[in-house]
């Protein structure tokens, strides 16, 4: 068994948030992860999962802390669980400037193939594979799954569907970065993690995963008209040609007036819970 | 007309989480406010304001990111105005060691007397008159007001309740300090910003103020059962037998295994809303 340390825990809603650290095999570094445990998780029923992955600069906290998820998830009877952005602590290379955008913080979901990144930045591996293991290994869950993100994290939620077709029982996203390799952001995480070859990065970019996904999981996505990083960095047009072009299901809800924040997904999360909870059974 | 200074806007639910500077003319200083206008500020009728008090070391910032009450206030039509915890800037003396339970974010509600605090140290006066007086001016609100916080808010909310009769519609609670003057927080604060003669200390003390309150407004207190400052600083007894003692209509509510974090706030948000949507007539 492998083993995790419970670093914090706060009931919440009838339920319980939690925090843990554990050694990833997959990351060589110590994690944390949060996790929100439903009243129902006392019941014995098997749960089923929803992944949430966060944007830029995030941790595991940001969204147990401001999404309001909590309250339905405790009625719906649905765990969450949060993983942080990137790897972390000692050994652990970061942007040589510091930079918000590259390296700690900013994992961008994927294996990377060139170094220094190479050894440390797996965070595709560890979403997938080791975190919903570890998971399945220590809590009262079934393997119904679902993925979620934001920016960042909601490139993240669609890549892992796309690349995994029957892992998730649905996907959705707020403001995700749905071209990484025709976006700032993108050209310089995928260029460092992945090196220069751009054929690499189409492995890794939601709209060029659209034309060969073989599992048609409808696309529920949220983008804020008002957001500061919509013509640029996030494209939802792109997205929405992608989609048309491989016949894939996709509902985009432009918000008028909405931003980046997590005001933004607070407002809209609850649609994403019943969304993924409609698929899920609950 | 006092001007104030837009610093953030971010649509939530439908309406706007705004945020303000503004020069304090009570307080010395510039102060930052957070204000939630629900969708229904736009339709002309003046809308209910509920203030919310924060605790040590919180901004304007912590409950309007972590408490999700911008949902049902943005059902209900009331607007939520979150002011910061003590004044704050270039001048404003602060706790010679830094500690987190006195000066800068540890204004505890009260108008200092004694020196170096008297000058700025008027949260009180702010939270009571000019804030209000503001917000009266610059927003589409009524007169119609409630009061609720959190710990040294919580304290807040409810000395400035009953030391103002008819002008609070409801006033509630999160795990409030209910006697100051018996609990090391309150030592602390009440002993340098009021001086050591203790008869003063009365007047800033829930449990010293129920006796003669001229208005009995139901209190309504949420109380965690694993609070950690519960037996020490919080005292809910204190309050049940002063409220006994007074014949004043309390419910305080003990709720098993919450702490004394936003989750437990979250938890219960709801409940307090409603509570005063019922006294605003909402």
């Amino acid at each position: 068994m492998n083993d995790i340390e419970l670093v914090s825990a706060n009931k919440s809603f009838g339920g319980w948030m939690k925090r843990y650290r554990h050694r990833s095999q997959v990351l060589h570094c110590d994690m944390v992860f949060g996790i929100y445990l439903p009243p129902q998780a006392d019941q014995g029923k098997p749960l089923p999962v929803l992944y949430w992955l966060s944007g830029l600069t995030c941790t595991d906290e940001n969204f147990m802390q401001k999404a309001g998820a909590q309250r339905l998830a405790a009625e719906l009877g649905m765990v969450i669980v949060a993983p942080d952005t990137s790897p972390r602590g000692e050994g652990v290379p970061d942007d040589a400037e510091g930079a918000y955008d590259f390296g700690l913080g900013a994992g961008f979901y994927v294996n990377a193939t060139e170094q220094p990144w190479a050894q440390h930045y797996r965070m595709y591996d560890y979403v997938v594979q080791e975190l919903p293991g570890l998971i399945e290994e220590h809590f009262p869950v079934s393997d119904q799954r679902s993925i979620s993100g934001h920016s960042m994290g909601g490139h993240g939620a669609l890549i892992c569907a796309l690349k995994n077709p029957g892992r998730y029982r649905s996907v959705s996203a707020f403001a995700p970065i749905t071209n990484p390799s025709d976006c700032p952001w993108g050209h310089k995480a995928l260029g460092q993690y992945l090196g220069n070859d751009r054929a690499a990065w189409k492995a890794w970019d939601t709209c060029e995963l659209l034309a060969g996904a073989t599992e048609r999981l409808p696309l529920l996505v949220d983008q804020g008209e008002s957001d500061n990083f919509l013509a640029e960095q996030l494209k939802p047009e792109a997205l929405e040609a992608a989609a048309a072009a491989a016949g894939h299901p996709l509902t985009l809800r432009r918000q008028p007036g909405y931003d980046h924040s997590y005001y933004f997904i607070a407002s809209f999360i609850d649609d994403h819970l019943r969304h993924h909870a409609a698929a899920l059974g609950l």
